[in-house]
């Protein structure tokens, strides 16, 4: 059987990147991936500018004499010219933002300066150039990159475009999804199931993972455990990016997934793997399209869309791996079988220490006990125990 | 001059909770905070649950002996009655999320026996009573609070709200927010600046950033620093729950904000907080409006928002605050002024230890260098130095 690793490494490798693209307004492009490469249209700062209220000086003189003739007042957004009768030894008021003229390169602030007559006197000794000014470029020259193709479209990233002078931007197309839930005993969420029957959460719950990658729902379909209706549906998601069926995975009499997918020409790239929750994980494609056939258990479907269909649709659409995170564990925790554990967890503080707290649960069918859980960390195949506070790797939901 | 804490204390008293509510589909709610109370429609698993393809038997029958007699198969979604002539000792076949009936209470699992000519034989020793059963009610039983008022709709409550069967649910309606960007100095993001001139990148930061909350954008301009413009418009924000204007809120001549707000019978409840960078935060009140005044370095806003104005939406939606978590600092820091200090920081891994790793910038106009953050940590105002490998607070953006 595959390890996490070997089957994730598989996921990526018949992964094939998106090409479209759409242009989207800037702000409805938030977590988008980027499409283009970005580069500033001008020096940041655009000009040296003032960080500080107070007084525009030339070091060169202040380190002569502490008495100015104050010539002019500057604020944000002003094109300050010098008066034609400037002499040496001259000063401007200047405000926060505003343009620094060329000839100046210490701002003295308010409070250390007297102002009498037209004159300023400077009462401070503590000066250097470019005191209180943030100089042209120095955050970034123009021509530097500061987006490129697959970079998230987060709120830093609109800062910078919204500067740049960026209305709308190219981002990937997200992927087109075909999304079936099997299984005689699941009803749609609208109605009322008997006793032996329950509705059909796992698919409301992958939608709105999926929202966060916007990926289009373009089939969406309960289907019970019967082999021709499987045959008859199926085929239309030959045309959508990827296709997550739950359900109908493992080795039971009802587990129609595997062979009705082979049937149908799709590959399959792997069935089983060594990760608990969801070892009977099925991965396969044809043409273009993906299929992922995860275990119907609403924790299972849950921890393997996180640990192999959410690379692979970031993947597609450029982004780089989420990140992972280390924390010690609050409580040590055992196991006995010799497959990749993921459990579920809640960051908590206790003093100026973040632990993670394993959540407890009755097991895979138990999405009730997920309420509490900020995400899955993992306990490594090798490992039985994992000991009160050893560093654990944990993925954020 | 207020701490932090004091004027984040001074915003959440101020802060009047949402009452308006609005009908949502289930999906459509997502990230929104949950307006009525959800318990559970029945018990959690509402039946006893297989959790493995196997042979259901009777645990006092199975001490007795290891040969059943096979009397019938359940799939999931069967509703399965023994036949009129079932005998002691019997065995029926059950599938994975089948319901198993009342008589049994332990299931062995297929590779565990042998069967032959409707003869079962037990080959395990290992069993005990309800053996790869999901008991019914085990999860939650019915009547179980699942959501409460101020619950964030994330994926697990989607995932339980569907199980219980909410197409709909109520959710509180998000505020209404005016944004204004002040400055001489500030074009709209679709112009072409001269040298010294910028565009407006903090209303587009902050609409991003009020997206995670559904706020909706009521009035946004850009108004220049002009009193009479500013006490023609800022009045037409008073139907709307928060006024966020950045920029004019220093002490320098431009900086009308202050003095316009109370000229409108806006009462000022704060002004400068001992936070770096964003000391001179503005925070009033007018009816039910509230009123921040950000600085209008993109930094200095951005940090003011998400200390503030952030926490401030978060109770408006009855939402608990948002959880900050600590891990070590990468390398030492010092600070020489007596403010709380907020430096952007990426949260890295070396080896199996996550650590802060703070972003050089060039302070607070600095907002390039933001592109490489993952969030914000706290230089406590008292500390002069956090050594290396301190355990230091933080949030993510």
């Amino acid at each position: 059987m595959l390890t996490v690793q070997e089957a994730l490494s598989l996921v990526l490798e018949n992964t094939v990147e998106q090409v479209r693209q759409s242009k989207k307004k800037l702000l409805d492009a938030k977590n988008f991936s980027l499409a283009e490469k970005i580069t500033t249209d001008r020096d940041y700062p655009p000009f040296h500018r003032a960080t500080m209220d107070g007084y525009a000086l030339r070091l060169e003189e202040l380190e002569k004499t502490k008495k100015f003739h104050l010539i002019g007042e500057i604020f944000a957004g002003d094109v300050w010219t010098p008066p034609a009768n400037s002499k040496p030894n001259s000063t401007v008021k200047i405000m926060t933002g505003a343009a620094v003229p060329d000839y100046f390169d210490v701002i003295i602030k308010r409070e250390d300066i007297s102002e009498n007559n037209n004159t300023v006197t400077i009462h401070s000794e503590k000066f250097h150039q470019w005191m209180n000014i943030a100089k042209q470029g120095e955050d970034a020259k123009q021509g530097t990159k500061v987006g490129e193709h697959g970079a998230l479209v987060d709120d830093s990233f609109l800062t910078v475009a919204a500067s740049i002078g960026y209305g709308d931007i190219y981002v990937y197309t997200p992927p087109s999804i075909s999304l079936i839930s099997t299984g005689n005993e699941i009803l749609p969420v609208d109605t009322n199931p008997l006793r032996h029957q329950i509705r059909d959460s796992n698919s409301v719950m992958i939608r709105g993972m999926l929202r966060k990658y916007k990926a289009r729902i373009q089939n969406l379909w309960t289907i019970p455990d019967n082999p021709e209706l499987l045959l008859e549906k199926i085929p239309r998601c030959f045309k959508t990016d990827i296709c997550i069926i739950t359900g109908g995975v493992s080795a039971g009499d009802a587990d129609f997934i595997p062979h009705t997918l082979k049937s149908l020409g799709v590959e399959e790239i792997f069935h089983k793997v060594k990760i608990r929750p969801g070892k009977p994980i099925w991965f396969g494609k044809k043409g273009e399209t993906l299929f992922f056939g995860l275990p119907g258990n609403p924790v299972s479907a849950r921890v393997t869309y996180k640990v192999f269909v959410e690379p692979c649709i970031r993947k597609f659409l450029h982004l780089a791996q989420e990140s992972s995170y280390y924390l010690p564990l609050l409580k040590a925790r055992k196991k006995k079988h010799d497959m990749e554990e993921y459990f579920r967890v809640k960051v908590i503080n206790e003093g100026n220490h973040s632990y993670l707290q394993e959540i407890p649960s009755n097991g895979s069918g138990d999405f009730i006990s997920s309420l509490h859980s900020d995400g899955i960390a993992i306990h490594p195949a090798a490992k039985s125990e994992l000991p009160q506070n050893e560093q654990t790797q944990f993925l954020f939901w």
